[in-house]
């Protein structure tokens, strides 16, 4: 029998290069902005922030910038965010920027609506889950291709005091409106370019194999995304000004969001959260990568029609076993040049894993009931031992 | 140089047999609604609407009937329903039944919310055009597959007095909510699922070809819908109660239903529209089937790719030449019976062919301007004449 399933995504998504200029031209759901940007300086240095203020100026809307946001976003910062929001009576929220400015600007925008403190609303780890009915709208303009944040409701915030980062997400945080101009993507180094590539497509894959949420729609989108980004990561990874390749990559992170809009990541996101938990400098890409090939290794037998299915979709022929899949990963990290990734690099050793798996179960647990086997912890372990080198 | 493009699909999807149930348990957008029916008596033999005012009883929601669709809607009933909404104060409206009930449903849920006549806001024929905000909201509960009407913006209403048939769609008709519960379409006879399902397949395969609206997510819409409409549909015709098969034609017709929020029919839509304009009669689906083979043909030079695309789709083989899409189609057809479909059987005489394309032309220009190659009037004549037999 068919699966029962659901279809939710609301987003007004508008695609294209140079399509940033649709901002000025569509129905903006408020009259005062609040701009939300990382503290790096990159987006004023390139000359977004400036690009999307004059859309709203000639949209006839106001807008204040907040530009504290971190690669891991914290948050003491929403709570800022939401302080500014709220003083200068802004009626929506602008996430300009990376996923850590997205997320930001999602949790802005509830905590602009609801008193108290974040965390009273969050509903995983020391998180409170009170509910709440509003949040402000939110516009997401992606500058990176990898999140997929711009489609999905899910948001990553870390709280500074507990050392906890969790992730969460509710229909309110599902942007209102996301604006993906891969122009914005073409000074992107070919590193960062495939970390976040391989982060999307991991959205995509995990959603895929994911026993428990997977439907007949999140297939189609996974599998979509998984074709784009083994055909055109390498391309853009080597080419990073290709615009061509680069809307095909961008529009692939996009659909990989809408998998986990309507299907979920497994237990490799939970792993890789936990080592960037202990290590913030390990990028997520880099940890999903370093993980890869032995956490798909492990449940090849497991659904070894889907794995056939990915790696047709990547080889454009005919598989034979599961592990075609494993070989047509290896070949896509090997041609973006992320096959050497070792996890000593950024410090991590053995003497890590027990901590790490204790921190994946913790933060992450509903993802490992995902996976296609349940793993114990003892398996769990075993992944972070097969996976260093 | 890829396309720009927009995707904008805010409709609540719930979809599964048995699914019904869910019209209880999802937040509904009021407190009263207005269902609205056919007048043929089947929703009541069936207990469909039972069903829906136990939901909404159980919901604690209030609701009225208004039971007079006809199977061509008319802009009379669309008044009539308006003003019951409005006295009897419902806040939405449920279209319950096949595409003519959910047409008017949308349309009930414009006039409900304005001012003046339904053609005042009609934007194309000898409607006026006018601008509106606001509509009441919409949910949708399909009893066929092939309209798509459930997740489309579209509905198709006449003119009883000026005898006008027009199709129209504002993003206030695109439903809140829709729930697809295959088991609510296991009594369709045979010829009428037919008819229907390959209505949803030209839906997708017109959207598919469409030279100017299609994009990387409508294709990806089509392409679905016409593998599984090609799969599925011969053993729903075959065997009505194959509860698995159903499931998956009534999520193709979805699928092709997002291809019409996400692209557009051509040409075959806007030809067939004309001729059951003069001959009410004739089902939607059989014009169209009687036009598919000829329709196709005339472009299979315009549209290459696209044409080996659809077919291998259907074949699940490579495709050597455009024509192996008209030969699958033919098996398709020949499989659900209504491959011997003729235009004479409804009383149509080549006399009618130029009235009935300067109908097609007046009503649904923009349609042919969509279409591979643009036909001036006696190349669309044409067409007529070679399908009719």
């Amino acid at each position: 029998m068919m699966t029962k399933f659901s279809l939710f995504i609301p987003t007004r998504f508008i695609f294209g290069a140079g399509e940033l200029r649709q901002l000025s031209k569509i129905k903006l759901p408020g009259k005062r902005a609040l701009i939300v940007i990382s503290s790096g300086g990159s987006m004023r240095k390139h000359g977004y922030v400036d690009a999307v203020k004059e859309q709203l100026w000639s949209a006839g809307v106001a807008c204040e910038v907040f530009d504290k946001v971190l690669p891991n976003p914290i948050r003491k910062h929403v709570m800022e965010g939401a302080k500014m929001c709220r003083e200068s009576q802004c009626d929506f929220v602008i996430g300009l920027g990376g996923g850590s400015s997205i997320d930001t600007a999602k949790a802005i925008a509830v905590m602009a609506c609801n008193e108290g403190d974040l965390w009273d609303y969050i509903p995983s780890g020391s998180g409170k889950g009170q509910p709440f009915d509003h949040a402000l709208p939110i516009v997401a303009i992606p500058t990176t291709a990898g999140t997929g944040t711009e489609i999905d409701p899910w948001a990553v915030i870390t709280h500074e005091d507990l050392q906890e980062k969790v992730s969460f997400g509710f229909e309110q945080t599902i942007p209102q409106i996301a604006i993906v101009d891969p122009v914005m993507m073409l000074s992107l180094p070919p590193k960062l370019t495939a970390y976040q590539g391989f982060d999307a497509f991991f959205h995509a894959a995990e959603g895929y194999i994911n026993r428990t949420c997977h439907t007949p729609i999140s297939d189609l989108y996974a599998l979509e995304a998984i074709r784009l980004l083994y055909k055109y990561l390498p391309v853009v990874v080597a080419d990073g000004s290709d615009v061509h390749a680069r809307c095909k990559v961008a529009w692939a992170s996009s659909l990989a969001g809408m998998v986990e809009t309507t299907s979920r990541t497994t237990g490799q996101h939970a792993l890789a959260n936990a080592m960037s938990g202990f290590y913030p400098k390990l990028p997520h890409g880099a940890a999903l990568i370093a993980l890869s090939q032995t956490y798909f290794k492990t449940f090849k037998n497991d659904s070894m029609k889907r794995y056939m299915k990915m790696a047709e979709k990547m080889t454009m022929q005919k598989a034979a076993r599961p592990s075609d899949f494993l070989d047509a990963l290896a070949i896509m990290q090997r041609e973006c040049n992320v096959d050497k990734i070792k996890l000593s690099e950024w410090g991590i050793t053995p003497a890590d894993f027990s901590r790490f798996t204790e921190c994946a179960i913790a933060t992450g647990g509903t993802k490992f009931d995902y996976d296609p086997r349940f793993l114990n912890k003892e398996e769990l372990i075993d992944i972070y031992y097969q996976a260093y080198r």
